[in-house]
C-alpha cells in the first residue's frame, strides 16, 4: 500500500523547511509530472530532490485534446479525458513502486494549487506540510504588510478582480495574472513581482499610473531571462 | 551603523528555511521584547536562536499606564508613550551593539506582525525574509486549500468577521479570534487549529452548529496544556 506525502517547497531549496526536507527524505521517491520540453516547475523540483538525494520519478502529462473549434461539452469532455489519464499514470506509478511517494508543490499547498484535490481522489493516505508561498515572498521583497493595521487581504485571481473590487474590496493580492487589465486602477497603488526567488526576479512599486509601463517592460525582461515568467501583485485603493 | 534583519520562522525550528537559516547565522544577535514572566512566543524564539547559535538580546517590554477608567486621549497617550518607550529601547540596543540585529517573526511578517513597521521607524537599513504562517499550517494539517477552485481567500479578523460576512464574503480565514461569536453560522463550515505546530495543538472541522462546542472544549484543552492558546479557523458558507 502507497503513501503520499504532500510537501510544500517555496520557490526553491531556499525554501525548504526541516520539517519537509525530513518529510522528504524518508519518501521512496518524488512523482511529478512534465508540462512540457521546458518545465520550469519540474527543474525546481529537480532541484529539490537533487539537494535531498531523492529520485524524481517524471510522468509526462498526457495529451489533452486541443481540435480547436470544440464545443464547451467537447472541451470539458477534453479536460475530463486529460484529467482521468493523468491520475491513471499516478496509479501506475504508485502500484509499481509501492512505498512512500512525495508531491512537491511550488509555494504553499494551500493557494491555487490541485495536488491536495488529485492526491485525495488517488485514494491512498496523505498528509500536507506546508511550504512559503508567492504572496509571502512578494510582501517580504517590497518590505509590506498584506494588510493595513488590523484590515483584511482578499487574495484572488486577476479573472476576479473587477467584481471582487466592485464589490467593495480595497486591497487585494492578485494570482493568476494572465489577462490581467489595470485601466481605471490608475491612481492605485500597487506592488508587483515576478519569478520571485528566481531567475529573472524583477520588482516594481508606485501608483499604478506611474509604473503599469514599468511592469509591462519587467514582465518582458524576466521572461527574456528565465525563458518564463510568473507574475503576482498586491493592489491597495487610494485612501478614501 | 547598525542593518537589521526581519526573520519570519514560522511556529518553530521545524519552520525555519535554509535562507532564514544562513541570514540568522550571520547576524550578531537577535533582539526581543518579553512582555510578561511566561511568554511563549519569547520561548519559540529562544528555540530558534539557541538552534542556529545566535545570541538573543531580550528588552523587558515598557510598562504601559493600565490606569482603569482612562479617557480615550489618555489611553491613546498611553499606548503612544509605550509605543515610543519600546523603540528607545531597541534603539539603545542597536546603538550600542551595532553590527546585524535579527527580528525573530512568529509566522510570516507580512500578516498580522507590526515589525517592518517597527523597524521601518528606527530608521535603520533592514530587508525581510518570509516565514510559514499560520493559516497555511491549519490548511496543511485539514489537508485543505484555502479557497474552492478559482475562488478568493478573504483573511481578516474576528473584529472584522461579521462586516466582511455582510459585505458578501463566504469564505474566510479568521485570525485575532479574542472575543469571536459564532453565533448565527452555524450552517456554515470551519476547519479550526489551535497551537499549531507547537504544544497543545488541536484541531476540529465541521459543520460549526455540529462542533462549536467541540472547538470550546479544545480551547481549554490546549490552554491548559500549553499555558497558552492562539487559534485561528477558515469559515466557508454553505453551498448557495
Ligand atoms: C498556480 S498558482 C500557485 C501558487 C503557489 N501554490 C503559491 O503558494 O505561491 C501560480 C500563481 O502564483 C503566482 N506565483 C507563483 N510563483 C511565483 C513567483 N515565483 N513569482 C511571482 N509570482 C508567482 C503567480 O500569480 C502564478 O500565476
Ligand atoms: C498577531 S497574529 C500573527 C500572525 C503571524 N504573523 C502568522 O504569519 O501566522 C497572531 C494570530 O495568528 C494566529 N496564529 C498564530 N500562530 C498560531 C498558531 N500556532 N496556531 C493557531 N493560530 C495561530 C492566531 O489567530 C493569532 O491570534
Amino acid at each position: 500500500m502507497s503513501r503520499v506525502r504532500i510537501l510544500g517547497f517555496g520557490m526553491g531549496p531556499q525554501h525548504v523547511t526541516p520539517e519537509v526536507a525530513s518529510a522528504l527524505g524518508e519518501c521512496d521517491y518524488a512523482l511529478a509530472v512534465q508540462k512540457g520540453d521546458e518545465d520550469a516547475l519540474l527543474d525546481a523540483r529537480r532541484a529539490v530532490c537533487d539537494a535531498h538525494g531523492v529520485e524524481l520519478v517524471v510522468v509526462r502529462d498526457p495529451e489533452r485534446d486541443r481540435t480547436p473549434g470544440l464545443d464547451r461539452a467537447g472541451y470539458e469532455g477534453a479536460v475530463a479525458d486529460w484529467y482521468a489519464a493523468r491520475l491513471a499514470a499516478y496509479r501506475a506509478v504508485l502500484e509499481e513502486r509501492g512505498g512512500t511517494c512525495a508531491f512537491l508543490v511550488w509555494g504553499d499547498p494551500s493557494l491555487y494549487d490541485g495536488t491536495i484535490r488529485v492526491v485525495g481522489e488517488l485514494g491512498v493516505p496523505f498528509d500536507v506540510l506546508p511550504g512559503v508561498s508567492a504572496p509571502q515572498v512578494l510582501a517580504a521583497r517590497h518590505a509590506v504588510v498584506l494588510h493595513e493595521v488590523g484590515q483584511p487581504v482578499h487574495v484572488t485571481t486577476a479573472r476576479r478582480l473587477r467584481g471582487d473590487v466592485a464589490a467593495g474590496q480595497r486591497n487585494l493580492v492578485v494570482m493568476l495574472t494572465a489577462g490581467v487589465d489595470l485601466d481605471g486602477f490608475e491612481d492605485w497603488h500597487i506592488w508587483w513581482g515576478a519569478n520571485l526567488g528566481g531567475t529573472g526576479e524583477r520588482l516594481v512599486a508606485g501608483r499604478v499610473g506611474d509604473v503599469v509601463a514599468d511592469i509591462e517592460a519587467a514582465r518582458v525582461a524576466a521572461k527574456a531571462e528565465a525563458g518564463w515568467v510568473m507574475d503576482l501583485f498586491l493592489l491597495r485603493g487610494p485612501e478614501a
